[in-house]
Parts: structure tokens; sequence; C-alpha cells
């Protein structure tokens, strides 16, 4: 009898594991479970469609159909896993629209479960007009709504990268945003001058941004639509409502099977994307990660993190020996006419892992001041003064901010010092880059700043 | 007596290394010497001032006097350094304005002599409209004489990264331009594939590129002018001749003082940028320089390596201790609508150098291939199957192509393989990346090319 590898969930991790597995031993019969109707869409493009930057059609990379073709994976959409049997090696699976249950057998179990979207707990949140932008369905329905009701208002609640990008859809969608936030400035995470500047662009493309504001209530009328949104900073009338609270990982069926769970409920898992129970791997949203800069087990759900995730648990469930490292917290967005980026800790983060921390703000153009295009960057930078390793940047500006952080990203990654940096040995062409590039420039100024090693 | 440090070259090493040897120990006394009536000036921006793109007035970083205002560099041009007398500690120095000769002492030298373009050593290449584009005085007459001669016809002899943006900057002022190479495909010491793409863009822009063109002679007229390019592929007309056949270092004087030189006479220096003769430094396009990938000494004359030659000898000689690890030949040039980069060794460099060679081109799209903007970019990657470390990447395309190399470029410095880089954990946000960025697409197809590690 054929191995038979398992995987639970559909979207990201999941169809990246499932073809991995089938791939590295096409021997296997692979099978992959999914609760919902879609499997494998990008979800990181939905704020883009939702826009009409993006076309909707394409949010698809396979269908059920395609990915069986193509990559010869089994797929069972509208089946949700509903409990781990792993002393019996089965999985017991409620066909969903018949109300169905059955047991299924595996040899290999890969955990894909994904994350859902944190919410308020708060009555009238379940309306018909408030959405949460996690999963294609709802999306569609959002995108549904916007065109058929046409709302002028918007109140999205949450002021994280999934605020800023829907911000930034729904004033391009023509309705007035308001922005309701638990804190003075947007993007948690980041270092404040950052967010300062985050902050001015909101409100320079006319987003009302409220600092300070706990949601305690909606006010519903007859349709079930939120009229009004109710803080303890004021009362907001609106015609839709987004819910950006972030997300939790799906790891409760995992944890009622004894497999154990980390920081904010993620899967714990080795380098080989295993968990503590035999035959059990995990990959995506639903794992924590390890945090190559802090060295501690963190939640940090992103796409990115689970594809790689789910290579690595597909071809080790398949008889494989691939290694996931672990991730130093890389993330970017587009705020209206900026670059915002992340990469590496922020300096709360360094300060709480225990590292001697050394911050500093730097200024340089993206490319030859006097060239055409050329824009400023703010650039904040976190080091360690012992070990003189770069810990952490922010890169924010018009032009060049993503690519440059992603260049941190690598001397992150590689636990480059300060002095690894400033030698590093860069193209330069006026039309795309300055003689000093800013990352240059930055591991210079932070040299300076502490001195020669001792 | 304040220790004296002397600095022969005024344009990029040499203000370079003045400065920093003045703010390391502002104790001693710096004096820079330029044959030159300008000092300091962008030399690369040239072909971008000569199309009207960065204007010419911009193009001078320091001006004598604000070098000594606020550098506290003394400096002297139209001051020609003649000769070397170590033994002595001290220069021969001729007025070019008098004639005057005089002996000026040094406790520190540092030569920042540069390089000179490369001639054909043909006759007529001396006549009036005939340029090349190395220096600030050449360019500002070059750019004079085709705003008052407004000649319809170019010629470019010589097919390398000047050649390639002369080609872009000549069109763009309204002329039709012929390039003269020596050889089938533009750009030596790119990869194949790439060079094919960089010569359709020149014929797509209608620049007539003749290859394996062998320069013959010159006809000229009455007034000095060139108004033929004679060479064994044919007679071309034209109003203007280009030469852009490359540099060689200007290291006569170190050599004839007994001054140890490499490959195409470049100066050999250590890593602290000293030569072999006691107290005497060099930088920049006068020297050789270390290739990170192949561990040779190589000529590389770049702006990006003088700089930071011109700091690490500059601090050394004011009594710092700083380090110049090398270069591993990063360059990027735009040619019309394309992005051209290379960072590293080409697949010959690295056969030459002993390296088990892989070579492998990829297609991927510089954004999510959704997204508005997103362009597809050719790379050809050169790894080594041995120790698995990635050794030379051309990257090719109209957008998102340089910063691309510059991520390539890291990897190559830190001796990454590709199992390392397929491990990055970059950003993904739609607007300016996808999910698996191409670095990562690029790891992972060579990943797959050469298999697991044995």
């Amino acid at each position: 009898m054929a191995k038979r590898i398992v995987v639970v969930g559909g979207l990201a991790a999941g169809p990246s594991a499932a073809s991995k597995a089938k791939r590295t031993n096409p021997e296997c019969d692979v099978v992959l479970f999914e609760q919902g109707e879609y499997i494998s869409y990008g979800i990181c493009e939905i704020p883009y469609a939702i826009a009409g930057e993006a076309p909707v059609d394409k949010l698809i990379s396979y269908t059920p159909e395609r990915l069986r073709e193509e990559k010869g994976v089994e797929v069972r959409t509208l089946h949700r896993v509903e409990e781990l049997l792993p002393t019996k090696r089965r999985i017991v699976v409620r066909d969903v629209a018949s109300g169905k249950i059955t047991e299924e057998r595996y040899d290999k179990l890969i955990l894909a479960t994904g994350s859902r979207p944190k919410l308020l707990g708060v009555v009238g949140e379940h309306a018909r007009n408030v959405f949460t932008v996690k999963a294609l369905a709802d999306a569609l329905i959002l995108k549904q709504y916007i065109d058929e009701e046409q709302p002028k208002n918007a109140v999205i609640i949450g002021g994280g990268y999934i605020g800023m990008e829907m911000a930034d859809a729904l004033t391009t969608r023509g309705m007035n945003v308001t922005l309701l936030h638990l804190y003075n400035l947007p993007m948690n995470g980041l270092e404040r001058e950052i967010r300062e500047r985050v902050r001015a662009e909101l409100e320079k493309h006319r987003v009302h941004f409220v600092a300070y504001a706990k949601t305690e209530g909606f006010i519903v009328d007859k349709t079930n639509r939120v009229t009004h949104v109710v803080t303890d900073q004021g009362s907001f009338e609106t015609g839709l409502v987004v819910l950006a609270l972030g997300v939790e990982p799906n790891s409760a069926i995992a944890t009622k099977a004894g497999i154990r769970v980390g920081p904010r409920g993620g899967i714990l898992t080795d380098q080989r994307q295993q968990t503590n129970i035999d035959n059990i791997y995990a990959a995506g949203d639903c794992c924590a990660v390890k945090n190559l800069v802090t060295n501690a087990m963190s939640y940090i759900p992103l796409a990115t993190l689970a594809s790689k995730q789910g290579w690595v648990a597909g071809e080790n469930a398949a008889g494989g020996a691939a290694v996931f490292r672990g991730a130093i917290h890389a993330i970017a967005v587009r705020v209206f006419g900026l670059e915002v980026a992340r990469v590496g800790a922020s300096s709360e983060e360094a300060l709480a892992s225990g590292f001697d921390v050394v911050t500093e703000s730097i200024t340089a153009w993206s490319k030859v001041a006097m060239m055409p295009g050329s824009k400023k960057l703010w650039i904040t930078a976190v080091m360690d003064r012992r070990s003189r390793r770069l810990l952490g940047v922010n890169v924010v500006g018009e032009e060049g901010a993503v690519h440059r952080a992603n260049l941190f990203a690598v001397g992150i990654f590689h636990r480059s010092s300060v002095d690894e940096i400033a030698q590093w040995d860069l193209v330069y062409s006026p039309p795309f880059t300055p003689l000093w590039d800013p990352v240059l420039v930055t591991a210079n100024v932070l040299k300076k700043k502490i001195g020669s090693p001792t």
C-alpha cells in the first residue's frame, strides 16, 4: 500500500507542502483537506483586488482540479478536519455539505490549518457590513458589497499593516476612511519616527486616524447593518466596517491531540517542521517560528514563511531531510505614496532580548540626488553595541525603501556586523543608486556612533 | 612640526582620502595636488548631464575652496606631481601654469592618481570632435560641441558600460548612433544571454551595433574634424566620435619609484591600502584590488571602490587601522529601458579560477505578476558545484533588476551557498515583490539543478 500523506489546510502552506511531498516522492498518495470552497489563493493581493488594482479573477493560483492534474495532489474542499487521533494515525473529517463524519488514515500528517482573524467580542460585529480580510470568500463579499452599496464612509478597526492596505484600498474606492487604533501611532512594532511618518501619510490622504480608540460597540440598524461604531473617543457613522486586528493560529485541534504550542498558541516544531508527536508536521500560520534575531520562538504569520515551511514539511513528510532555519520578521506595505518596510527586531524586542541596544535614524537619497526620481529615504536602525551586529531596520520613503530593507534583511539573516555591512560591494549607477548606497550610509553612521571595536 | 599628509589626485579617491585623514587626525596638515582645474566631481553622472537628464552645474561635489573650508584640506589644482622621491620623503611637483618645479615633503603620501581613457593609437583620434568621457573638462567640451554643432551622426567606439551610457545619451540628444565593438555582443564580461538582450535593446532604440569592428583610421577634414571612421567592417560617416575603450591606471610615477604593480598596471597594496614602500598608500583607479570571488588581484576601476579605498588610505595615513577587504566586481548600467547589472565573477572567470562551474538562466517577475508595473527579469547565475557557493549573477529587466543584483552581491560578498540564499527571509508585498523573490527563485532553481549536498 502506498504511503499516505495527509495535509490539513489549503491556503498557502498546505498546497505548498502537498505539492512538494508529491514531487519528492511521487509514489506517495497525497491528500489535502480544506474546510472552505477555495484553495491556494493570494490572500495578500486581496486589498489590491478590492481597490481595483489587481484582477480578482487571478487571485486563485490553483483550483482543486489544477492541483490534482498538475501536482498529483488529491484535494477535498468543504471537508473540515475536526480531530486528530495520533495513536491510530487517523483524523476525523466532516463533509461540510452532508455533515457526514469519516475517519481517514495517514502515514504522515501535515497541519497547515492557518490562522483566523481576531475579533472584538462585541455585539454587532457579525453584522452584514462588518468584514475581515483573511479568506477569499469574505473578500469577494466585501468587494461585492462595495460595488453594490457604494458606502460613503468606512471605519477600519486596527492600524497594523492590513489596516494600512485597507485604508489605501477603500480611499481609492472613494470612501471617507476612519482608522481606529488602540495606540498613538499606527504599525506597532515599527520605530516611533517611522510610525509618525506613516501617520502623516495617512492624514495627508485624508484618512481620519483616531488614536487611543477602544471600540465599545456597534449600533446596528434593522437591516443588520452597522451604522455607527461606538468608541471611548466618540461615535463614528459608517457604511462599512473592516476588522483588521491581526490573526491567531488555528491550533485547537493540535493542542487537543497533545501537540505542544508556543507563544500566542502557535504550534511548536523543530527545524524540520516536525511537531512533538511522531509523524505529524506543521507549517504556516498555525505554527510558531524561530526568530533568528532574538532566538526565541515567535508568532510571525506571513505568507513567505508559510510557503517555505510548507516545502520543508512536505519534503520531510515524503522522506526528505529539509530544514527551515527561521525568520527575521520581514514585512513591507505600501501606504499610499510611501513604501514602508521593517526587517529584524524592533528596538523594544531587542531590549527585551538583552541586547545592548543602539538606535540611530538616518536620511539618505534613493538615487544620486541630482537624478530625476531620486527620493529621500528615512531609515531607523537598531544594533547591538557588544557584538556590533545589526538587529533590525525600518525604512520608509517614496521610492527604493523596500529593496533597501531587503538588503538589510540579508545582513540581519547573516548576523552581519555594521563593519561587515560597510564593506559590502554594491553596484552604483546614477539612475538607480547613489555612490554610497543608503545601506552603506547607515552602516557607516552606526560605526561612527559606536566608535572602533575595542 | 605637524605631520604632513600629501594626497596626489583630486577626483574620487583623493578628496575622500584627504577628508578622512583630516577627520581622523585634525592635527595633521593635509595637502592635495591635482593636475587639472577641477576636483571632486561626479564622473559617473556625466553621460546623464550630456543627455540633459542631470544638471551640469551640480556635477562638482566640492570646489577646492569648499574642501578647504569644510574639510580643512589644502588643495592645489593645476599642480602635477611628476616624481616620487621616497628615500627623501618628497615629491616633485610642477605648477602647470608657470612651469615652475618644486619639491614638497611628506610624512605620509597617498597616491590617488586615477586612470586615463585608453586610446586607439590611430592617426586622427585627437581631432576636435573625438572625445573621451573621463574628465569633467572633456565632458564640458563634448556637451558644448553637441549644443553648438548639433551633429546628426555619432560613432561610439567600444561597447562596454560607458559605451552603453553614451549610446543612450547621444540617442536622447537626437543623434543617429553607430556603436563599433570588437566582439559579437556588447558588454564583455556579462553572460551571453544577457548580452544578447542588451544588443536587442540597443537595436530596438535604433543604435546601429556593428560587431567585430576594428577601427583602422579616421578621415579628418580641414577643420580638424573626423568625418568618417574607417573600420574593417566599412566606413561610417559621423559628426562626433566617442572613444569608450575602457581605462588604464596612472601608475607610471609609482612604478618609477619602485612601487609594485599588478595586473594591467594597478598599484598593489595590502588591505590597509599600503604599497610596498613605507609611508606610501594608494587608493582608487590607480590601484589593483583583491577580487573576493577569485581571490586574485584584479583591476576593477570603479567609483564605489575608489571612495572606500580613499577612506581607508586616509584613515591609515593619519594613524588609524582601517581595512578594505576587496571587491566582488559589481556594476550596473541603464541601457535605454533596461536595467543591466552584473555582480561577482563571470562564468569564464569562474572557470579560469578553477571552480566547478554551474550556470543557469532563470526568468522571474519583479513583483506579483498580476500587479501593475510587474516586469520580467532575466537572471543568469554562476555557482560552484563543490562548495555550492554563488559566484556571480547577471540580472536584466525593465524594473527591479539593479536592486536584485545588489541582493545577490551581498550573498556573493558573504560567500553564501545557494542553500543559505534559499533561506533568506525577505519582505513580500504585492506592489513591490512577489511571494518568492527572484533571488529566492534563482537559489531554488540552482539547488534543484545540482541536487542535494552529498
